[in-house]
């Protein structure tokens, strides 16, 4: 991937050309402190609309129990046309049985009505607390007001990109420019997530090859390039298999996880098919996009205090890797270490040894790296320590971001995985407060 | 399961006839502040021996790491028999490499020498850190000091519960008497474990049938009944699946899981064998000792603050039951709402749904009960809310234990896990200090 091929740029969902979005504030969480206006409430309903029809692609958890909306969308996007979707926080619209599907197809026939365009050609996607109803009437009113405020604005992108947001403390946006055939190409995208967070999508929401656990998180991506519903799909499933189906905060996969994209072929080139030239450049805006939000999750993640990259290599096969790698980032105990900026291999081998993976103890090798850089300090050589020292181990591991090498001499098999520390604010985030019950865990 | 079939009694692994056992500090973490007494210094040195020839069983933990003294044991206890035991604390002897397991041979040795046994008959346990060499003249000299003091008082027996401790706050014995044939029997056993614990035990080390992921747990029992070893070993295997392989504190399986028994027929009956009509006896008190001695683990876990069993019915096979029961109580998000005393179910339902367990969302029930009653207060009932009221479901979540009822409705498979809350405390005492690296893990 050459980096001259894009360049970043400001904004997100509405950077391209031809996409109005809009955030409000409608009280899903019926606190009753707000009229579907926005004053210093946090916005909880986004609408994101394209101005003319558009191809569109998703991928969505695999977790058996899935959310009202992804069960809509999976339909949706099978037919690969859409022009908007409308986002809500506060309310999962999961567990929430006929009812909770009545009311994402209500979603979807509102903004339609609203936006005057037809609600088969519109996503939802809900995050928030499981098993609530959801406030249709509150959701109602917000829909109608975003509907009127939605415009092409950075700040609507970012209003968008606000409502989307349940514990992350901050919104995430990345937007890229480039060229196809001459013309003159954007992609932009939004997301959210913190907690519940190792995703495992796939496009029809059964279960891929490598089934990783589980998160809520939510990613939207417009671009004005022109692409095949087919083509869109495939270019939208490598990126997710290399970005957010390689990350976990926690370790356990959300009910709601969905990735949705729309391309309105704005910009005017010949719509791209599987077999055309510039699809690579296409393909590597996607996957740059698509990781940079990802790492904004982690590093966003409940309580994180440091992002770790795992890299293994040298296993059987690639889905050792994979579990190898979960393994690691997902132990409570190397998970602590992290956060205490720990360089110790002992929970590091403990972890790899409880994995399925192929591991023999006498061949592994661990070693942490600077992101970015090449110096490797190996603290384990086949199973044994090395001379390198405590501290010299530590000035990599007390940093606020490193990569752990693991490499287990069995086989060709690598992965990778970007992962969290487990702090003491994880837990008291998430533990919440039984006498105040809207902090508690849906 | 008749009660009336034994009885509990005082004391441990001293209780029954012909068992001495002793504990000693003799400074294994090196800390320079004994020399081989214990003037107020934490034991870490415990011997136990019969008195007379044993037969021997065990099992081991099935992570392919191993520590040497595991795979000392693994050898020697097929073949059947055994007369003493010699465990350490604050170090594991794990991922030491060929000097680890010339270490763990050299400890049988002195122990052989020290008690006038041959050394193929001595079993070797270690618990603590990892990847550190064995500090082998202080072993030696704890080694030969607990060989002069052992005898076959309780509280000999209780210092050797508490020399196996690490980061149990207390130590943890239990001790029954039944009859066998008209003559008293008697079975005591001690063990420790407090994190890195979801054992995941094998007579030989290799997987069984339902691998779960793993823990330090170390339990030694000793029994005057007679019993031909492979009696014994089939009588533990089955105490231990339900027992220590049902416990979670925080999903790690550790390097050194070890549990060992010994009888030496002291008793006077004749030795029992699989047809022997007193065998359920032995078996009922063996079951009762084995999970006495894995809830004190639960309960002393790292941190912990409630403990829950979770009892899964209705799945398609006990092997989706357990994976099932163990999803949900490895969850970080699950365990961190136990801590909160919060009864949502929303959690639970979405760790069911990425567990490989069979799910359908719309037949699932979820109820609490405290331990012991059998009323059982549902918040679920077929994937939709009861109307019991959160007050009443948090009377029982923010007990100090309580039962967690799930039934999937999709077969007849049942599992039960006893597992523990996640804690700030948990994280903090498992981050260490990097300033100490003596609090690090191993």
């Amino acid at each position: 991937m050459k980096k001259s091929l894009f360049h970043a740029i400001d904004g997100s969902v509405t950077a391209p050309a031809g996409f109005i979005a809009a955030g409000v504030f409608c009280d899903i969480k019926r606190l009753g402190t707000g009229k579907g206006s926005n004053k210093g409430q946090k916005r909880d309903l986004a609408l994101l609309v394209s101005q003319s029809p558009a191809t569109a692609a998703g991928t969505f958890t695999t977790n058996q129990v899935c959310a009202a909306p992804v069960r809509l969308c999976v339909e949706r996007v099978q037919r690969g046309v859409a022009r908007a979707i409308v986002v809500n926080s506060g309310n999962a619209n999961a567990c929430t049985g006929r009812q909770g599907q009545r009311d994402a197809e209500m979603m979807a026939k509102l903004a339609g009505s609203a936006l005057k365009i037809p609600a088969a050609e519109i996503c939802v996607a809900s995050t928030g607390r499981i098993g609530v109803p959801m406030p249709m009437d509150h959701v109602k009113k917000g829909i109608e007001h975003a509907a009127a405020l939605a415009d092409a604005s950075a700040a609507s992108g970012r209003h968008a990109a606000e409502a989307i947001m349940t514990s992350d403390t901050r919104p995430k946006e990345v937007a890229v420019e480039f060229k196809l055939a001459g013309k003159t190409v954007r992609l932009g995208g939004m997301c959210k997530g913190a907690g519940m967070i190792q995703p495992g999508m796939s496009p029809s929401g059964a279960p891929p090859a490598l089934r990783p656990l589980h998160a809520t998180m939510l990613c939207f991506l417009t671009t004005d390039a022109g692409i095949e519903a087919k083509t869109l799909q495939a270019a939208l499933n490598e990126a997710v298999a290399k970005s957010f189906n390689r990350i976990t905060v926690d370790g356990d996969m959300s009910t709601n996880d969905t990735v949705l994209i729309l391309a309105n072929g704005r910009a005017g080139h010949v719509a791209l098919t599987a077999r055309s030239p510039e699809l690579p450049t296409f393909q590597a805006a996607l996957d740059y996009v698509t990781l940079e939000l990802a790492r904004k999750i982690v590093l966003d993640g409940e309580g994180v205090s440091r992002f770790v990259t795992v890299r293994v290599q040298g296993a059987r096969t690639p889905a050792e890797a994979d579990t190898a790698a979960r393994a690691v980032a997902n132990s409570s105990l190397v998970k602590t270490s992290w956060c205490g900026g720990d360089p110790n291999w002992g929970r590091i081998l403990c972890a790899l040894g409880y994995s399925s993976a192929r591991v023999v103890e006498s061949k592994v090798d661990v070693g942490y790296s600077l992101p970015g850089s090449r110096q490797v300090l190996y603290s384990l050589r086949k199973g044994r320590p090395t001379k390198t020292t405590f501290k010299a181990l530590c000035r990599i591991t007390t940093a606020s971001a490193f990569d752990l090498h693991i490499h287990l001499h069995q086989g060709q098999g690598a992965a990778l995985i970007y992962a969290s520390d487990l702090t003491e604010s994880y837990v008291d985030f998430n533990k919440g407060d039984v006498n105040d019950p809207t902090t508690l865990g849906g």
